[in-house]
Protein backbone atom coordinates (compact mmCIF):
# COMPACT_ATOMS: atom_id res chain seq x y z
CA UNK A 1 0.00 0.00 0.00
CA UNK A 2 1.73 3.35 -1.37
CA UNK A 3 2.20 6.55 0.88
CA UNK A 4 2.62 9.70 -0.68
CA UNK A 5 3.47 13.28 0.81
CA UNK A 6 0.54 16.02 1.48
CA UNK A 7 1.57 19.44 2.01
CA UNK A 8 -0.75 21.97 3.27
CA UNK A 9 0.36 25.48 3.51
CA UNK A 10 -1.44 28.17 5.26
CA UNK A 11 -0.21 31.32 3.94
CA UNK A 12 -1.43 35.33 4.51
CA UNK A 13 -0.82 37.28 0.87
CA UNK A 14 -0.06 40.71 0.86
CA UNK A 15 -3.39 42.72 -1.12
CA UNK A 16 -2.24 42.90 -4.27
CA UNK A 17 1.52 42.37 -3.94
CA UNK A 18 2.09 39.75 -6.58
CA UNK A 19 5.83 39.79 -6.36
CA UNK A 20 5.90 39.93 -3.00
CA UNK A 21 3.87 36.63 -2.62
CA UNK A 22 5.70 34.49 -5.07
CA UNK A 23 8.82 35.55 -3.16
CA UNK A 24 7.56 34.55 0.59
CA UNK A 25 6.01 31.58 -1.09
CA UNK A 26 8.89 30.13 -2.72
CA UNK A 27 10.82 30.46 0.73
CA UNK A 28 7.77 28.67 2.56
CA UNK A 29 7.67 25.34 0.00
CA UNK A 30 11.46 25.49 -2.20
CA UNK A 31 12.46 22.77 0.33
CA UNK A 32 9.44 21.10 1.52
CA UNK A 33 9.57 17.55 1.27
CA UNK A 34 6.31 16.60 -0.45
CA UNK A 35 4.45 14.50 -3.47
CA UNK A 36 1.65 17.54 -3.16
CA UNK A 37 1.45 20.90 -2.40
CA UNK A 38 -1.75 22.76 -1.82
CA UNK A 39 -2.06 26.60 -1.45
CA UNK A 40 -4.99 28.78 -0.96
CA UNK A 41 -7.11 30.25 -3.01
CA UNK A 42 -5.84 33.57 -4.96
CA UNK A 43 -2.46 32.91 -2.73
CA UNK A 44 -0.64 35.39 -4.78
CA UNK A 45 -2.74 38.55 -5.36
CA UNK A 46 -4.67 38.39 -1.79
CA UNK A 47 -8.87 38.53 -2.02
CA UNK A 48 -11.10 41.42 -1.67
CA UNK A 49 -11.52 42.82 -4.77
CA UNK A 50 -14.75 45.21 -6.03
CA UNK A 51 -14.50 45.49 -9.27
CA UNK A 52 -13.30 44.08 -12.60
CA UNK A 53 -10.60 46.78 -13.07
CA UNK A 54 -8.90 45.56 -10.12
CA UNK A 55 -8.93 42.02 -10.89
CA UNK A 56 -7.88 42.83 -14.86
CA UNK A 57 -4.87 43.83 -13.18
CA UNK A 58 -3.58 41.26 -11.76
CA UNK A 59 -4.72 38.89 -13.96
CA UNK A 60 -3.02 36.41 -16.53
CA UNK A 61 -3.28 33.45 -18.73
CA UNK A 62 -2.13 30.07 -18.13
CA UNK A 63 0.81 31.04 -20.52
CA UNK A 64 1.74 34.08 -17.78
CA UNK A 65 4.53 34.31 -15.21
CA UNK A 66 2.73 33.44 -12.46
CA UNK A 67 1.56 29.35 -14.15
CA UNK A 68 5.64 29.38 -15.03
CA UNK A 69 6.27 30.52 -10.91
CA UNK A 70 4.54 27.09 -9.87
CA UNK A 71 4.91 24.79 -13.00
CA UNK A 72 8.92 25.30 -11.95
CA UNK A 73 8.73 24.62 -8.10
CA UNK A 74 6.80 21.52 -9.55
CA UNK A 75 9.48 20.49 -11.70
CA UNK A 76 12.47 21.44 -9.30
CA UNK A 77 10.79 19.92 -6.14
CA UNK A 78 9.36 16.73 -7.92
CA UNK A 79 5.85 17.65 -6.64
CA UNK A 80 2.02 18.57 -7.46
CA UNK A 81 1.84 22.24 -6.36
CA UNK A 82 -2.21 23.51 -6.61
CA UNK A 83 -2.39 27.21 -6.11
CA UNK A 84 -5.12 30.12 -6.25
CA UNK A 85 -4.42 33.23 -9.10
CA UNK A 86 -6.67 35.20 -11.17
CA UNK A 87 -6.58 34.20 -14.42
CA UNK A 88 -7.23 36.23 -17.41
CA UNK A 89 -9.17 34.09 -20.35
CA UNK A 90 -9.61 36.54 -23.38
CA UNK A 91 -11.97 38.97 -22.00
CA UNK A 92 -13.25 37.20 -19.10
CA UNK A 93 -11.62 36.69 -15.37
CA UNK A 94 -11.96 33.69 -13.17
CA UNK A 95 -11.24 32.38 -9.98
CA UNK A 96 -9.15 30.01 -11.20
CA UNK A 97 -6.61 27.32 -9.44
CA UNK A 98 -3.66 25.25 -11.16
CA UNK A 99 -2.65 22.18 -10.77
CA UNK A 100 1.02 22.27 -11.79
CA UNK A 101 2.76 18.36 -12.54
CA UNK A 102 6.05 18.01 -12.37
CA UNK A 103 6.90 16.49 -16.25
CA UNK A 104 4.20 18.78 -18.12
CA UNK A 105 4.63 22.05 -19.79
CA UNK A 106 1.30 23.70 -18.47
CA UNK A 107 -0.77 23.64 -15.69
CA UNK A 108 -3.99 22.17 -15.63
CA UNK A 109 -6.53 25.12 -14.60
CA UNK A 110 -9.68 25.08 -12.68
CA UNK A 111 -11.97 27.58 -12.54
CA UNK A 112 -14.15 28.41 -9.78
CA UNK A 113 -17.47 27.24 -10.16
CA UNK A 114 -19.72 28.59 -7.17
CA UNK A 115 -19.04 32.60 -6.69
CA UNK A 116 -19.66 33.98 -3.17
CA UNK A 117 -20.20 37.41 -1.70
CA UNK A 118 -18.87 40.16 -4.36
CA UNK A 119 -17.10 38.30 -6.04
CA UNK A 120 -19.65 38.16 -8.89
CA UNK A 121 -18.29 41.49 -9.49
CA UNK A 122 -14.93 40.97 -9.81
CA UNK A 123 -14.87 37.19 -11.81
CA UNK A 124 -17.13 35.42 -14.34
CA UNK A 125 -18.74 31.90 -13.31
CA UNK A 126 -16.24 29.13 -13.79
CA UNK A 127 -16.49 27.14 -16.83
CA UNK A 128 -14.31 24.14 -16.61
CA UNK A 129 -16.81 22.53 -14.34
CA UNK A 130 -15.44 19.76 -12.20
CA UNK A 131 -12.59 17.02 -13.36
CA UNK A 132 -10.16 14.70 -11.75
CA UNK A 133 -6.17 15.07 -12.16
CA UNK A 134 -5.02 11.67 -12.52
CA UNK A 135 -1.58 11.55 -11.41
CA UNK A 136 -0.01 8.28 -12.34
CA UNK A 137 3.57 8.79 -11.03
CA UNK A 138 2.57 9.39 -7.83
CA UNK A 139 -1.24 7.44 -8.17
CA UNK A 140 -3.47 9.66 -6.68
CA UNK A 141 -6.42 11.24 -8.35
CA UNK A 142 -6.30 14.92 -7.33
CA UNK A 143 -10.20 16.42 -7.19
CA UNK A 144 -9.67 20.14 -7.11
CA UNK A 145 -12.60 22.43 -6.00
CA UNK A 146 -12.32 26.39 -4.35
CA UNK A 147 -13.52 28.04 -1.04
CA UNK A 148 -17.25 28.17 -1.59
CA UNK A 149 -17.98 24.88 -3.73
CA UNK A 150 -17.65 23.17 -0.09
CA UNK A 151 -20.82 24.18 0.76
CA UNK A 152 -22.41 22.56 -2.29
CA UNK A 153 -22.41 18.62 -1.96
CA UNK A 154 -22.38 18.56 -5.60
CA UNK A 155 -19.00 19.68 -5.94
CA UNK A 156 -17.44 16.90 -3.69
CA UNK A 157 -19.56 14.35 -4.83
CA UNK A 158 -18.80 14.83 -8.32
CA UNK A 159 -15.59 14.83 -8.08
CA UNK A 160 -15.93 11.68 -6.13
CA UNK A 161 -17.72 10.49 -9.22
CA UNK A 162 -15.16 11.32 -11.54
CA UNK A 163 -12.53 9.46 -9.58
CA UNK A 164 -10.77 11.68 -6.84
CA UNK A 165 -9.14 10.14 -4.02
CA UNK A 166 -7.88 13.25 -2.72
CA UNK A 167 -9.97 16.80 -3.12
CA UNK A 168 -7.76 19.84 -2.76
CA UNK A 169 -9.77 23.42 -1.91
CA UNK A 170 -7.60 26.15 -1.84
CA UNK A 171 -9.46 28.72 0.14
CA UNK A 172 -10.17 32.14 1.35
CA UNK A 173 -12.92 31.03 4.49
CA UNK A 174 -14.76 34.15 6.24
CA UNK A 175 -16.94 31.88 8.44
CA UNK A 176 -16.99 28.77 10.27
CA UNK A 177 -20.08 26.73 8.90
CA UNK A 178 -16.87 24.74 6.33
CA UNK A 179 -15.38 23.56 9.82
CA UNK A 180 -18.71 21.23 10.30
CA UNK A 181 -19.75 20.54 6.72
CA UNK A 182 -16.09 19.61 5.39
CA UNK A 183 -16.02 16.37 7.89
CA UNK A 184 -19.05 15.50 5.88
CA UNK A 185 -17.60 15.67 2.73
CA UNK A 186 -14.98 13.40 3.58
CA UNK A 187 -16.96 10.28 4.67
CA UNK A 188 -20.20 10.95 2.54
CA UNK A 189 -17.98 10.41 -0.42
CA UNK A 190 -15.05 8.25 1.31
CA UNK A 191 -12.35 10.90 0.30
CA UNK A 192 -8.96 12.59 1.79
CA UNK A 193 -9.95 16.29 1.55
CA UNK A 194 -7.14 18.98 2.08
CA UNK A 195 -8.54 22.52 2.90
CA UNK A 196 -5.74 25.40 2.32
CA UNK A 197 -7.07 28.55 3.76
CA UNK A 198 -5.46 31.74 4.57
CA UNK A 199 -5.15 33.81 7.40
CA UNK A 200 -5.10 37.50 8.06
CA UNK A 201 -7.51 40.47 7.11
CA UNK A 202 -8.41 42.99 4.65
CA UNK A 203 -9.97 46.17 4.91
CA UNK A 204 -11.02 47.74 1.49
CA UNK A 205 -12.99 51.11 2.72
CA UNK A 206 -15.31 50.53 5.76
CA UNK A 207 -15.16 46.76 5.83
CA UNK A 208 -12.73 44.33 6.87
CA UNK A 209 -13.01 40.71 5.76
CA UNK A 210 -11.08 38.32 8.60
CA UNK A 211 -9.87 34.94 7.18
CA UNK A 212 -9.84 32.25 9.68
CA UNK A 213 -7.18 29.84 8.74
CA UNK A 214 -7.32 26.65 10.54
CA UNK A 215 -6.67 24.85 7.42
CA UNK A 216 -7.48 21.26 7.68
CA UNK A 217 -6.22 17.92 6.48
CA UNK A 218 -9.31 15.07 6.89
CA UNK A 219 -8.44 11.78 6.24
CA UNK A 220 -11.71 9.34 4.49
CA UNK A 221 -13.56 8.98 7.84
CA UNK A 222 -13.84 12.48 8.11
CA UNK A 223 -11.13 12.91 11.14
CA UNK A 224 -9.32 16.32 11.05
CA UNK A 225 -5.34 14.48 11.19
CA UNK A 226 -3.99 18.49 11.51
CA UNK A 227 -5.44 21.66 11.39
CA UNK A 228 -3.56 24.79 11.66
CA UNK A 229 -4.10 27.99 13.81
CA UNK A 230 -6.25 30.25 13.13
CA UNK A 231 -3.66 32.87 12.09
CA UNK A 232 -0.08 32.81 11.21
CA UNK A 233 1.06 31.02 8.33
CA UNK A 234 1.96 27.47 8.62
CA UNK A 235 2.94 24.44 6.42
CA UNK A 236 1.23 20.77 7.42
CA UNK A 237 2.54 17.59 5.93
CA UNK A 238 1.30 14.34 6.31
CA UNK A 239 1.31 11.07 4.68
CA UNK A 240 -1.78 9.87 2.81
CA UNK A 241 -3.02 6.58 1.33
CA UNK A 242 -4.75 7.46 -2.19
CA UNK A 243 -5.67 4.00 -2.92
CA UNK A 244 -7.60 3.20 0.56
CA UNK A 245 -9.99 5.53 -1.09
CA UNK A 246 -11.22 3.24 -3.84
CA UNK A 247 -12.73 0.57 -2.44
CA UNK A 248 -16.11 2.63 -1.30
CA UNK A 249 -17.62 0.32 0.73
CA UNK A 250 -17.32 0.81 4.37
CA UNK A 251 -18.79 -2.42 5.66
CA UNK A 252 -19.40 -5.72 4.12
CA UNK A 253 -22.70 -4.72 2.60
CA UNK A 254 -22.46 -1.43 2.10
CA UNK A 255 -20.44 1.15 -0.51
CA UNK A 256 -21.00 5.28 -0.77
CA UNK A 257 -21.28 5.09 -4.22
CA UNK A 258 -22.51 1.49 -5.49
CA UNK A 259 -25.67 1.81 -2.91
CA UNK A 260 -26.54 5.22 -4.96
CA UNK A 261 -29.88 5.05 -6.75
CA UNK A 262 -29.27 8.01 -9.57
CA UNK A 263 -32.80 7.61 -10.71
CA UNK A 264 -34.21 9.01 -7.55
CA UNK A 265 -32.12 11.71 -7.79
CA UNK A 266 -33.44 13.69 -11.02
CA UNK A 267 -33.81 16.93 -9.59
CA UNK A 268 -30.35 17.75 -9.00
CA UNK A 269 -28.90 17.81 -12.08
CA UNK B 1 -43.88 34.25 11.47
CA UNK B 2 -45.74 31.36 13.05
CA UNK B 3 -43.98 28.30 15.22
CA UNK B 4 -45.07 24.81 15.40
CA UNK B 5 -44.30 22.27 18.11
CA UNK B 6 -42.15 18.99 16.71
CA UNK B 7 -41.80 16.36 18.94
CA UNK B 8 -38.99 13.52 18.38
CA UNK B 9 -39.39 10.28 20.15
CA UNK B 10 -36.61 7.93 21.02
CA UNK B 11 -38.18 4.65 21.04
CA UNK B 12 -36.94 1.15 22.00
CA UNK B 13 -39.42 -1.48 20.50
CA UNK B 14 -39.86 -5.10 21.95
CA UNK B 15 -38.66 -7.37 18.64
CA UNK B 16 -41.81 -8.66 16.77
CA UNK B 17 -44.02 -7.61 19.61
CA UNK B 18 -46.06 -5.43 17.60
CA UNK B 19 -49.41 -5.11 19.83
CA UNK B 20 -46.91 -4.43 23.00
CA UNK B 21 -45.35 -1.62 21.14
CA UNK B 22 -48.50 -0.02 19.50
CA UNK B 23 -49.78 0.61 23.39
CA UNK B 24 -46.42 1.81 24.34
CA UNK B 25 -46.22 4.45 21.83
CA UNK B 26 -50.00 5.12 22.84
CA UNK B 27 -49.01 5.96 26.25
CA UNK B 28 -45.73 7.84 24.43
CA UNK B 29 -47.58 10.47 22.26
CA UNK B 30 -51.37 10.29 23.24
CA UNK B 31 -51.05 13.69 25.58
CA UNK B 32 -48.70 14.66 23.57
CA UNK B 33 -48.72 18.77 22.72
CA UNK B 34 -47.71 19.05 19.19
CA UNK B 35 -48.20 19.87 15.73
CA UNK B 36 -45.03 16.57 14.49
CA UNK B 37 -44.66 13.89 15.98
CA UNK B 38 -41.84 11.58 14.47
CA UNK B 39 -40.83 8.20 15.58
CA UNK B 40 -38.22 5.72 14.61
CA UNK B 41 -37.49 3.30 11.98
CA UNK B 42 -39.64 0.49 12.13
CA UNK B 43 -40.67 1.16 15.96
CA UNK B 44 -43.74 -1.06 16.12
CA UNK B 45 -41.85 -4.38 15.09
CA UNK B 46 -37.74 -3.74 15.64
CA UNK B 47 -34.96 -4.15 13.10
CA UNK B 48 -32.66 -7.05 12.84
CA UNK B 49 -34.77 -9.31 10.82
CA UNK B 50 -32.88 -11.77 8.51
CA UNK B 51 -35.18 -12.70 6.22
CA UNK B 52 -38.12 -11.70 4.22
CA UNK B 53 -39.95 -14.99 5.85
CA UNK B 54 -39.67 -12.86 9.19
CA UNK B 55 -40.69 -9.49 7.98
CA UNK B 56 -43.44 -10.98 5.72
CA UNK B 57 -45.01 -11.79 8.93
CA UNK B 58 -45.25 -8.95 10.17
CA UNK B 59 -45.55 -6.77 6.94
CA UNK B 60 -49.29 -4.67 6.72
CA UNK B 61 -50.42 -3.05 3.61
CA UNK B 62 -51.51 1.03 4.34
CA UNK B 63 -55.02 -0.35 5.02
CA UNK B 64 -53.72 -1.77 7.76
CA UNK B 65 -54.24 -1.65 11.75
CA UNK B 66 -50.60 -0.24 12.16
CA UNK B 67 -51.28 2.66 9.50
CA UNK B 68 -55.19 2.88 10.97
CA UNK B 69 -53.27 3.13 14.74
CA UNK B 70 -51.54 5.91 14.07
CA UNK B 71 -54.13 7.64 11.42
CA UNK B 72 -56.56 7.42 14.38
CA UNK B 73 -53.77 9.03 17.17
CA UNK B 74 -53.43 12.25 14.14
CA UNK B 75 -56.34 12.66 14.43
CA UNK B 76 -57.21 12.98 18.62
CA UNK B 77 -53.73 14.64 18.64
CA UNK B 78 -54.73 16.83 15.32
CA UNK B 79 -50.95 16.46 14.94
CA UNK B 80 -48.77 14.80 11.63
CA UNK B 81 -47.61 11.27 12.47
CA UNK B 82 -44.45 9.97 11.37
CA UNK B 83 -43.30 6.84 11.95
CA UNK B 84 -41.91 3.70 10.56
CA UNK B 85 -43.43 0.44 9.76
CA UNK B 86 -42.96 -3.11 7.54
CA UNK B 87 -45.03 -2.60 4.90
CA UNK B 88 -46.59 -5.27 2.32
CA UNK B 89 -47.39 -4.08 -1.09
CA UNK B 90 -48.44 -6.95 -3.64
CA UNK B 91 -45.66 -9.56 -3.18
CA UNK B 92 -43.26 -6.56 -2.19
CA UNK B 93 -42.29 -5.59 1.15
CA UNK B 94 -40.72 -2.37 1.87
CA UNK B 95 -39.00 -0.19 4.83
CA UNK B 96 -41.40 2.62 4.88
CA UNK B 97 -42.45 5.43 6.77
CA UNK B 98 -45.93 6.64 6.97
CA UNK B 99 -46.65 10.02 7.30
CA UNK B 100 -50.60 10.44 9.09
CA UNK B 101 -52.32 13.83 8.82
CA UNK B 102 -54.73 15.05 9.95
CA UNK B 103 -58.26 15.00 8.26
CA UNK B 104 -56.87 12.45 6.32
CA UNK B 105 -58.28 8.60 5.04
CA UNK B 106 -54.74 7.06 4.55
CA UNK B 107 -51.25 8.14 5.49
CA UNK B 108 -48.58 8.94 2.57
CA UNK B 109 -46.11 6.52 2.60
CA UNK B 110 -42.51 6.78 1.99
CA UNK B 111 -40.25 3.85 1.12
CA UNK B 112 -36.66 3.65 1.77
CA UNK B 113 -34.24 3.92 -0.84
CA UNK B 114 -30.75 3.08 0.48
CA UNK B 115 -31.04 -0.26 2.08
CA UNK B 116 -28.72 -0.87 5.11
CA UNK B 117 -26.71 -4.01 6.21
CA UNK B 118 -28.26 -6.67 5.90
CA UNK B 119 -31.73 -5.09 4.82
CA UNK B 120 -31.91 -6.47 1.09
CA UNK B 121 -32.17 -9.94 2.37
CA UNK B 122 -35.62 -8.39 3.89
CA UNK B 123 -36.69 -5.57 1.93
CA UNK B 124 -37.30 -4.38 -1.48
CA UNK B 125 -35.58 -1.23 -2.44
CA UNK B 126 -38.28 1.66 -2.19
CA UNK B 127 -39.55 2.71 -4.96
CA UNK B 128 -41.66 5.85 -3.93
CA UNK B 129 -38.58 8.33 -4.43
CA UNK B 130 -38.45 11.05 -2.50
CA UNK B 131 -41.57 13.33 -1.70
CA UNK B 132 -42.33 16.57 0.22
CA UNK B 133 -45.81 16.27 2.43
CA UNK B 134 -47.03 19.97 2.38
CA UNK B 135 -49.47 20.32 5.22
CA UNK B 136 -51.02 23.27 4.39
CA UNK B 137 -52.94 23.57 8.09
CA UNK B 138 -49.52 23.82 10.05
CA UNK B 139 -47.62 25.69 6.75
CA UNK B 140 -44.47 22.95 7.27
CA UNK B 141 -43.30 21.14 4.34
CA UNK B 142 -42.44 17.70 5.41
CA UNK B 143 -39.84 15.91 3.34
CA UNK B 144 -38.79 12.11 4.49
CA UNK B 145 -35.93 9.88 4.61
CA UNK B 146 -35.00 6.81 6.31
CA UNK B 147 -31.91 6.24 8.32
CA UNK B 148 -29.04 5.15 6.16
CA UNK B 149 -30.36 7.85 3.64
CA UNK B 150 -28.55 9.87 5.66
CA UNK B 151 -25.29 9.18 4.29
CA UNK B 152 -25.98 10.05 0.51
CA UNK B 153 -26.41 14.13 -0.34
CA UNK B 154 -28.33 13.65 -2.90
CA UNK B 155 -31.68 12.22 -0.47
CA UNK B 156 -31.69 15.73 1.71
CA UNK B 157 -30.73 17.77 -1.52
CA UNK B 158 -33.84 16.19 -3.56
CA UNK B 159 -35.93 16.73 -0.40
CA UNK B 160 -35.01 20.26 -0.39
CA UNK B 161 -35.48 21.04 -3.85
CA UNK B 162 -38.81 19.77 -3.73
CA UNK B 163 -39.06 22.39 -0.95
CA UNK B 164 -38.74 20.45 2.05
CA UNK B 165 -38.36 22.88 5.55
CA UNK B 166 -38.36 19.62 7.54
CA UNK B 167 -36.65 16.85 7.20
CA UNK B 168 -37.75 14.22 9.30
CA UNK B 169 -35.41 11.06 9.68
CA UNK B 170 -36.86 8.13 11.20
CA UNK B 171 -33.85 5.88 11.89
CA UNK B 172 -32.50 2.85 13.76
CA UNK B 173 -28.56 4.09 13.71
CA UNK B 174 -26.17 1.92 14.89
CA UNK B 175 -22.85 3.79 13.92
CA UNK B 176 -21.48 7.57 14.92
CA UNK B 177 -20.64 8.85 11.44
CA UNK B 178 -24.39 10.57 11.17
CA UNK B 179 -23.64 12.71 14.32
CA UNK B 180 -20.83 14.20 12.14
CA UNK B 181 -22.82 14.42 8.73
CA UNK B 182 -26.06 15.70 10.19
CA UNK B 183 -25.25 18.67 11.12
CA UNK B 184 -23.86 19.24 7.16
CA UNK B 185 -27.36 18.33 5.85
CA UNK B 186 -29.29 20.95 7.36
CA UNK B 187 -26.53 23.66 6.78
CA UNK B 188 -26.24 22.56 3.15
CA UNK B 189 -29.51 22.75 2.84
CA UNK B 190 -31.13 25.50 5.30
CA UNK B 191 -33.23 23.23 6.46
CA UNK B 192 -34.24 21.61 10.25
CA UNK B 193 -33.45 18.28 10.18
CA UNK B 194 -35.18 15.93 13.24
CA UNK B 195 -33.41 12.33 13.74
CA UNK B 196 -36.04 10.14 16.05
CA UNK B 197 -33.65 7.34 16.42
CA UNK B 198 -34.08 3.86 18.35
CA UNK B 199 -32.17 3.08 21.44
CA UNK B 200 -31.34 -0.56 22.75
CA UNK B 201 -29.85 -4.11 21.35
CA UNK B 202 -31.27 -7.09 19.33
CA UNK B 203 -29.50 -9.95 19.23
CA UNK B 204 -29.94 -12.54 16.67
CA UNK B 205 -27.34 -15.61 16.97
CA UNK B 206 -24.20 -14.61 17.47
CA UNK B 207 -24.45 -10.88 16.33
CA UNK B 208 -25.71 -8.23 18.45
CA UNK B 209 -26.65 -4.47 16.88
CA UNK B 210 -26.57 -1.96 19.46
CA UNK B 211 -28.93 1.02 18.69
CA UNK B 212 -27.29 4.36 19.25
CA UNK B 213 -30.13 6.24 20.81
CA UNK B 214 -28.99 10.55 20.87
CA UNK B 215 -31.91 11.29 18.60
CA UNK B 216 -31.40 15.13 17.87
CA UNK B 217 -33.33 18.19 16.29
CA UNK B 218 -30.90 20.08 14.46
CA UNK B 219 -31.57 23.81 13.60
CA UNK B 220 -31.05 24.87 9.69
CA UNK B 221 -27.87 26.28 11.15
CA UNK B 222 -26.98 22.33 11.90
CA UNK B 223 -26.96 23.33 16.03
CA UNK B 224 -28.32 20.33 17.66
CA UNK B 225 -31.30 22.03 19.65
CA UNK B 226 -32.15 19.27 21.59
CA UNK B 227 -30.10 15.62 21.87
CA UNK B 228 -31.77 12.54 23.54
CA UNK B 229 -29.12 10.07 25.53
CA UNK B 230 -27.77 7.38 24.42
CA UNK B 231 -30.30 5.22 25.75
CA UNK B 232 -33.44 4.67 27.14
CA UNK B 233 -36.78 6.22 25.52
CA UNK B 234 -37.71 9.74 25.76
CA UNK B 235 -39.94 12.65 23.84
CA UNK B 236 -38.24 16.11 22.94
CA UNK B 237 -40.47 18.95 22.09
CA UNK B 238 -39.21 22.09 20.58
CA UNK B 239 -41.14 25.07 18.29
CA UNK B 240 -39.63 25.88 14.41
CA UNK B 241 -40.35 28.30 12.38
CA UNK B 242 -40.75 26.23 9.28
CA UNK B 243 -41.30 29.52 6.95
CA UNK B 244 -38.05 30.92 7.81
CA UNK B 245 -36.37 27.94 6.26
CA UNK B 246 -37.65 28.97 2.78
CA UNK B 247 -35.39 31.79 2.27
CA UNK B 248 -32.06 29.76 1.03
CA UNK B 249 -30.09 33.18 1.24
CA UNK B 250 -27.17 33.22 4.03
CA UNK B 251 -25.64 36.97 3.64
CA UNK B 252 -26.80 39.78 1.00
CA UNK B 253 -25.71 37.81 -1.74
CA UNK B 254 -25.32 34.57 -1.35
CA UNK B 255 -28.58 31.43 -1.63
CA UNK B 256 -27.71 27.97 -0.99
CA UNK B 257 -30.25 26.92 -3.61
CA UNK B 258 -30.15 30.43 -6.51
CA UNK B 259 -26.20 29.41 -6.56
CA UNK B 260 -26.44 25.59 -7.57
CA UNK B 261 -24.97 25.32 -10.91
CA UNK B 262 -26.89 22.17 -12.17
CA UNK B 263 -25.40 22.09 -15.41
CA UNK B 264 -22.10 20.99 -13.73
CA UNK B 265 -23.47 18.67 -11.53
CA UNK B 266 -24.43 15.89 -14.51
CA UNK B 267 -22.84 13.01 -13.36
CA UNK B 268 -24.94 12.92 -10.18
CA UNK B 269 -28.10 11.60 -11.63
Amino acid sequence: MKSIKLAVVQFTPAFKRKEENLSRIQELISNLEADIIVLPELCTTGYFFLSRDETSELAEPISGPTCQFFQKISKQSNAVVVAGFIEKKGNKIFNSCLIAQPGKKTPRVYRKTHLFYKEPFCFDPGDTGFFVVQDTVRDVNIGPMICYDWRFPESARVLTLLGADLIVCPSNLITDAWRTVMPARAIENKVYVAVANRAGTEQIKDEELLFKGNSTIYDYDGIAVYTAGASGDEVMVTKIFPSLTRDKSFNEFNDVLKDRRPKHYKPLA
